[in-house]
């Protein structure tokens, strides 16, 4: 009997134990290999006050990628299926386009006859969906499609085509004191809608590229009127300019990409689970 | 003696009942005015669940102004002499400025005559004290010259032109879960390096007025160089572009601004000091 009790105390110390390392490993979609180690031990060090690489809260900024780092990319980027579905639900007002290039390919359905056209033909498909209304309608319109429309693979809502891993990478970083920023060439006001809820990014932590705006003032109401003219591309060597310009604390960034290692990151390999559906 | 103790206690309950009213009072360079007390209330009522005008924490957002705003803008704009006494620094390096306006004027110390030149005078200024050299090389200069360059009148350095009454409204704001911002007219890269110091507002929230930047190899070693290239005049109408760009909140303030009375506020009738060592 007292026997029986000492097992059932010990079973239940064991699932407790489990349950609860369970429930404390913060990056649980993660492996448990190489790159897990190393972000786990890089938080601790930049986290431990009298560390030498002790990083004060202020300063821990974290910049992410978001195509293909935060959600997917495939078969193409989602940014790309919102100008075509956009220009689809647009064309009763443009009758011109039935013959017009680029956008005739697109209503014949024929993406890679539109995007034959090039960079050219991208920046018109890009102005005609994303610029000549306001930065509020554009808002609307954004929300209304991210909530809507579908990966044509997977059939799921975009914002479930989220990584897992990184969810619970930057969920982790914040909570160890790190303000996480998204650094993109995507629209910064396509992500911005979403990032919060998806992501727990706020707006003003979203750098992407840009269309010029302009303040005006419509029905005695005061607005921002997006330009059909690009501003700002955040890619490739505008990337480091972009962060500069946001955030203001690039060359410490610069200094490490240079003096250490840097550990890549595969998620296929480094991962349990890809997305929090699987 | 039993009264005697009494009395005491009294007193003493009497004395720290003060002590702590005052140390309580985080606006104390305020006066009990209206204009404070808008403030307590606003703050109040956005920040009490429940309330209708409650805002969740991540939504707090608070922009300033600098100049005339935060610290003081007279007798000129503090980057202004930055300006000049940075041509005078440089003169050595360039004999030509003897003979060239608006160089030539600053170098007498007839600032009068610079400025006649308008705005391309003043470009021409800025440029040639702002641009030309990398992010961090400025960085430099400008903490420099922050640390050490006096105020004409007050003979104090400008960092102890701050007004003190809105240092408390920042902390304050802070300390109810609001996100403080400063948006001003000033260059971006000029104020970012005292701002978390002596506002307590790291650089990714300070918006202001650029010129363009460009990612560079030097020796091996990437860096930013700063472009004599204006890229964004935060100033006027370029305010609500800049907040918008920066922040991406931009809507429902231009609502609020609209729909309700805002308090204005003049230091010198609602405050009881302007300057920390006053």
């Amino acid at each position: 009997m007292k026997l029986a009790k000492l097992f059932a105390l010990v079973a239940l110390c064991i699932v407790s134990l489990t349950l609860s390392a369970l429930a404390a490993d913060p990056l649980s979609s993660w492996n448990d290999g190489k790159a897990k180690q190393a972000i786990v031990e890089f938080v601790a060090k930049v986290s431990k006050k009298g560390s030498p690489d002790y990083v004060p809260p202020t300063e821990r900024i974290a910049t992410f990628d978001n195509d293909g780092t935060l959600w997917a990319e495939q078969p193409m980027y989602f940014q790309a299926f919102f100008v075509f579905e956009r220009i689809k639900a647009l064309a009763p007002q443009h009758p011109e386009w039935k013959e017009k290039e680029p956008f005739a390919s697109v209503l014949k359905g024929d993406v890679k006859a539109a995007l034959a056209g090039g960079e050219h033909a991208l920046l018109e498909m890009a102005m005609a969906t994303h610029a000549c209304m306001t930065t509020e309608e554009f808002y609307m319109i954004v929300t209304d499609w991210i909530a809507t429309a579908k990966h044509p693979k997977t059939k799921r809502v975009y914002t479930e085509m989220v990584y897992q891993p990184m969810i619970e990478l930057l969920a982790y970083l914040r909570a160890n004191g790190f303000k996480t920023f998204i650094v993109s060439g995507g629209g910064i006001e396509f992500m911005r809608p979403q990032t919060e809820k998806v992501y727990g990014i706020p707006p003003e932590q979203v750098i992407g590229s840009s269309i010029k705006t302009k303040f005006e003032m419509r029905d005695g109401k005061p607005v921002l009127v997006r330009l059909p003219e690009l501003d700002f591309v955040e890619d490739k060597a505008g990337k480091p300019v972009g962060i500069n310009a946001h955030i203001g604390r690039l060359d410490k960034a610069l200094d490490e990409a240079q003096a250490k290692d840097w550990t890549v990151v595969d998620m296929k390999n480094e991962c349990k689970r890809i997305f929090a559906w699987e």
